[in-house]
């Protein structure tokens, strides 16, 4: 498998956690967000994946992307270490999980916001840096909530063994955390992000662990 | 099933068409996202979906949320006309494209972001017009890329039946033609478009159709 990825990724994150859960090996293809005014904006990268986002993962001649695709689809064909639950109701409470993180979180503080902030909207760092608070203290909240109130949260996010929600939950802390977003109301999210940052397939898939992290 | 619902919101609508495709019956709950002050944010929506965002479906007293998670639990237990095809490959690219719409297209023009913009960001009219544009316009870009791309798109996303892609195409373009976006750059989303809105589920789904439409 040859995995497109950025260590600062938040959704190329998620997959490397999958991906290190699940035991597997796969060849890194770093694309750098910044440099040469952002590699995933070359030809050459829309060819892979006309979004030009990342992440994407190709297995024979096949790209997939969507980070939350990619999970599902290892999950389908490498069904060891599963990453959602095995009954309907407690999927989709995992499936919510995640997407509370990856439709109703990051999609607003990734990079093209912040770019189209600072640039055609003119914004001042301190106005893009209270967006950023805003909309990740939003996230978390919700996050908090759904999870505080709930029998089924258990060492993570559903119950004892890492899921897909896991796997969206930890790099959103870790971008909170390098954004300055103040993260005490949230001591659920922060227990099982502790729970999961003792386990190597999370230490590994940290950004400062890969071969292209600065 | 009681399905909390808003004739305009975009994830609501997608969740409708499933239900539609798949023949099922429920009751709406209207729940009006700008009377007193949006009725989301009241503690009793608030008590059956945390997240003070629409829509979510209660079922035998348990609550779902998050309108692609309710849609892969709707397949999961009535899998009768399959909304996600039976290959781990062309699920992955089902949920993609749900996903191009529904991570990094809808997240950045719906009711709360274009709020705040307006509201503490200070933007004009013109500059909350200009940022829904270009951001649906992005979104479009992208799925009319992949789809055009690939000889798996048929008459709907994904091959000649109806899938999960199409039930986030469908409310998408829909809010596209609402803020006046221009759409003739996506011909492939388009054509689908319209071959999904000949279906008797996409029209009895659409905003205008339902109850509480204005």
């Amino acid at each position: 498998m040859k995995f497109y990825t950025y260590f600062r990724s938040s959704a190329s994150y998620r997959v490397r956690i999958a991906l290190n859960l699940k035991g597997l090996d796969y060849e890194a293809v770093p694309v750098h967000l910044l440099r040469n005014g952002g590699e995933q904006l070359t030809d050459a990268y829309r060819a892979v994946n006309p979004s030009a986002l990342l992440p994407a993962l190709e297995e024979d001649g096949v790209v997939l992307s969507q980070s939350l695709a990619i999970i599902e689809y290892l999950d389908e064909t490498r069904p060891s270490q599963p990453l959602l639950p095995a009954d309907p109701l407690g999927r989709a409470r995992v499936r919510a999980l995640a997407q509370t993180v990856a439709c109703d979180t990051h999609p607003l503080s990734n990079l093209r916001v912040l770019k189209y902030l600072r640039g055609p909207l003119g914004l001042s760092e301190e106005l893009k840096q209270q967006w950023i608070s805003h909309w990740i203290s939003e996230g978390m909240a919700m996050l908090e909530a759904h999870l505080a109130r709930d029998a089924q949260t258990g060492r993570f996010c559903h119950g004892d063994t890492p899921t897909v929600a896991d796997c969206c939950l930890v790099p959103q802390v870790f971008n909170a955390q390098r954004f300055g977003v103040d993260m005490t109301a949230y001591p659920t999210v922060m227990r099982i992000h502790a729970n999961c940052a003792a386990l190597p397939a999370f230490i590994q898939a940290h950004p400062a662990q890969q071969p292209d992290a600065e």
